[in-house]
């Protein structure tokens, strides 16, 4: 058992809430458990230097995380003038995850900007932060189509993210902050809806993982993200 | 009339909600109309080293948009590597606003950090976060006492703050963002309890205003912030 | 009666002196007792981005205290590599007073680069820089209208500005740093020679202030601003 | 058959040169193929705030590439003045490598800092700086035991890493620049000399991969770091 | 003759004025011609860290120009956030130059930090600066000497200089911004009373130069040098 | 005699290594005794903006040292975000010295950056840096003829840079680290074939040089140089 009593296969409560705010083509609130997610998309109609005239598309994110979402307050990266690498690392993570399910082709030569913004911190705000972008996206993409911008939603398949660790020698799905910091291993799995995956991340935090444990963690993952892309598919159809 | 069917003399609907977020010790949501700002009141055991010694306390806020709080999307201050000069103004005016109502030597040797993010904007961001703070400051000084830190609220009286602006000649409280965008002078008041100024910020964007017009939006802020203030008092009598 | 022996309605010693520097369009040392500021203006025939194509001009400002200007030294911010809160308050501030009284649309499509360096410091420096600059800018004007590139002077009327306090309960005019550190509100007020004014930003460090109190300050700025438009007038007469 | 003549399952020519730069406790010139990298390690008699009076140590790694290690010129990240995101994320997952084989405790309070620079890069310059960076490590810390300082070597296994990717839908060992850039797929593992993981990163550049693809990866991956080790052990024992 | 009508070996119109900025412990006016460099020398009773606890003192330079101290205007450093290559070059200088003649012993474990801000460039403003921040220096250590803080005066001997340069084939003492754009040569020397160079320092803009015209310039340096160290005591013992 | 043996106007031992990179147009790894510096030449069809459309081409460098080049590990410049002063006055000696024997014309409107990463440093960098660069140059001019790009190889004449210094009352030839760090006088000479100067640099670290010690240094600097260019020529004839 839990120390919030859920099962090791159970993910936290999940809520994911559309058009949060009112200027952006897409905005999400994603919610896992504690950990709050604001996810925005932002179309522009631009590329990056190194894409423009070939005629594709673009999606890419930033991450950023409210001073006080977490337990003691961090200063703001603004205010030190550089990103951390660890800021560095979740927002090329969540563009990679992103652009691996757009058919960039097809959006044609313009960019979506994901902003996903932690407003309350509690464990896995990376995986939220995916699973509730692929929600603002495909809002910002319908807002293309409706716009007559583009013919057909980019999108080839959903994508949703979870975390899975080893916390006393026991996997557990969708660690909270908790878990996190007495885990030993803790891995992300990024997932497509055809059960195929984009990304995966180990990380051993004291003890390495043999094959086994490994195949264990991914199975467990690959039950959590099933479940996520139900819910991402219920709140798309409201 | 204006645009949402407002009297000049009305503030927006204005809504307050405390305990918006679980670890800062104190948070407010503050929302003039479709102004949505996420007040946190954080607790640090320390002073700014020009304090250090001295017994005094300190109060000091740190004000930021999400980039896609306005309509079209702001580049984030991170991401570029510093802080523009809107920015600076603000947080320098609310953390001003709010050391004016403080008792710093009863606060002690401590620092109470104010941060204000801007969720979503149209107009008086800057107004909706001095009174949103106020009541985030407060929370956080009742936890003071509640933890027996310190024996009494170091608050003199309350504070809040409004804007007035002239408007194709006639004189609005409370200006949303398309008034704003379109006004010939905006002014910023930030009152007291007690009916007298800690700050008044009065800027002519197209036509310079007469001593006369700077008594009308004078009375005008007075009204609003008497308002304001009782929908503070109720938020904290919750 | 004041340290220096002024009496509280009087100005400190005011000195304007034109072309201080060869190579500016215009440029000016002002000088409101120690205080003393060199002002320059720069013609650029250039806009920023957000105004290329539309025919209108712009006026903007720097502002920057050598680090021996004060007291004590300050550290450079150069070699900090960012501008203070402060600086960024004050060059805006400076910015807007001078477009607030210039005919953007006459000037075309070209930038007046105002430059205001603190020589010696001794309270007062965004006041003297604002009467300052607005004779370094008519300067500039007039150089452009003497090499044929404008018809006429872009101006709408002058400029000036001047701070008012209140130490020991006495309204002062025109504070010098010994005043400015110990008084309880602080006003600054930038008015033009209709009478009228274009910002005023009143500050209480200590005890906010009444209505009552914020007329008093106003009636003497307004005796001491027409007193710099006499000086600023007589010197560009020279 | 590669472009290059391998088999599949085959690493490029894989060399470790010990005691490369006269200064550093520990340096190793390691090259995989074409890939050079210079892999330096520094003891330094202090820790980081956050481990100071604790007893243990810290390993950490900084990686950069010399501006014409690469086919075209890149801009010194000094020059820039911040370090990109993927520098982040590559010297992060060196120095989580090392750590995870590392007694920090044994180590004491001391650190190590590993520089990894990359002369000529080819593909793989993170498995071959960690692979090389562990050389380098041990040793620094036969330095520290030569000197008295520790008792025993504070390594509790070998680590090393390698690389593994689908090229046109068959996985390759070790790619060089031209597969790499061509993979649908690339995942680096970075395992202990016992057989286990303490880091697993796999990115679909272009096409989503399959359970049982992840698992061919992670064979041949088995395979090839099993021979890194030999050639790690041997230039160990020189 | 110069385009000037000065003769090879003239140097411009010197002049040093003392006691320019009443708050610094040191300060000069010096003038090269057109060439105007504030100077300030400011005491701080603190030494870097590699000094602490020696006993010794220090003495640095930061240099700066204003922005229209030019021609056409260059931008603030500050606002771009670093310094250029070749402000650090010249503080650089004029450190190394202040220290050479300094007994920093004798000077006790304390700073002097000179400020050279260049009001108006007319070429030379590095030996402009480093023969006024002789003086200022002086002035401060006169300062400590009469505060009682030091027994003595910490100077060895004094140091002045000046730039010489090759324009169309032929040698000419001091340039002015003209003669330096079209030089073929440019050297800079720094020379103190006893006949002997703290900082020699040539550049071939143009066509390099031999022995012998390396040898008439220095001839042409040492008579410049002279002269002004008669001007600097000249203004010392007003 | 020497700390290594040398006598006074004897070099260390010399070596050049061309084509030590793949990728780069030119690249020489130069050792001056245990100073190892990796020189490379990367040719970019574009010039600085202040020479676009003028026809001539540019030559620039950059410097930077490992951080375990020295013998205690210097923090990279890249993490504090920011080059130092030493830095940015190497790198532009080096890009000065280059340039003088370059015919930019002839080049055409392009750019070689020179890169000198220092691997090792054991003293006299910058001169290596200079002596290697210019080797790297030619090879990158000699890949410019070859594609036909270039008529004729843009080079006047060799170019290379030797120290001297004065150690303890005596004139010693190509200083290392030991010796540059005792040296009352350090002075870098860079050389033309045709025995001309394009940039002397001399300072007194502890005491002043005389006219009669600057001679001695030049001539022990000229014999020095003379050997450099054969070894430069014997490089570049292979």
């Amino acid at each position: 058992m839990r120390s919030d009593g859920r099962s090791s296969a159970a993910l936290r409560h999940i809520r994911i809430t559309r058009k949060y705010i009112k200027h952006a083509e897409g905005s999400v609130l994603v919610e896992f458990g504690d950990t709050k997610v604001l996810c925005t998309a932002s179309v522009e109609e631009s590329v990056p230097p190194f894409l423009r005239g070939k005629g594709g598309g673009w999606v890419t994110a930033e991450y950023s995380m409210l001073p006080r979402a977490t337990h003691t307050r961090s200063p703001r990266e603004a205010a030190k003038g550089k990103l951390g690498g660890r800021t560095h690392e979740i927002q090329r993570l969540i563009g990679r995850s992103l652009r691996a399910v757009t058919d960039l082709t097809l959006l044609g030569e313009r960019s979506v900007l994901i902003d996903c913004d932690v407003i309350q911190a509690d464990g896995g705000t990376r995986t939220a932060s995916i699973t509730g972008a692929y929600v603002a996206l495909v809002d910002a993409f319908r807002w293309l189509v409706a716009q007559g911008t583009i013919a057909a939603l980019p999108v080839r398949e959903a994508v949703a993210a979870v975390s899975v660790g080893i916390v006393n020698g026991e996997v557990f799905l969708d660690l909270n902050y908790v878990e996190d910091s007495r885990a030993d291993v803790d891995m992300n799995f990024v997932m497509t809806s055809s059960g195929r995956f984009v990304e995966v991340q180990g990380t051993a935090e004291a003890e390495p993982f043999t094959c086994v444990q490994m195949d264990e963690m991914r199975s467990l993952a690959m039950i959590g993200i099933e479940r996520l892309m139900a819910i991402q598919q219920e709140a798309l159809e409201q």
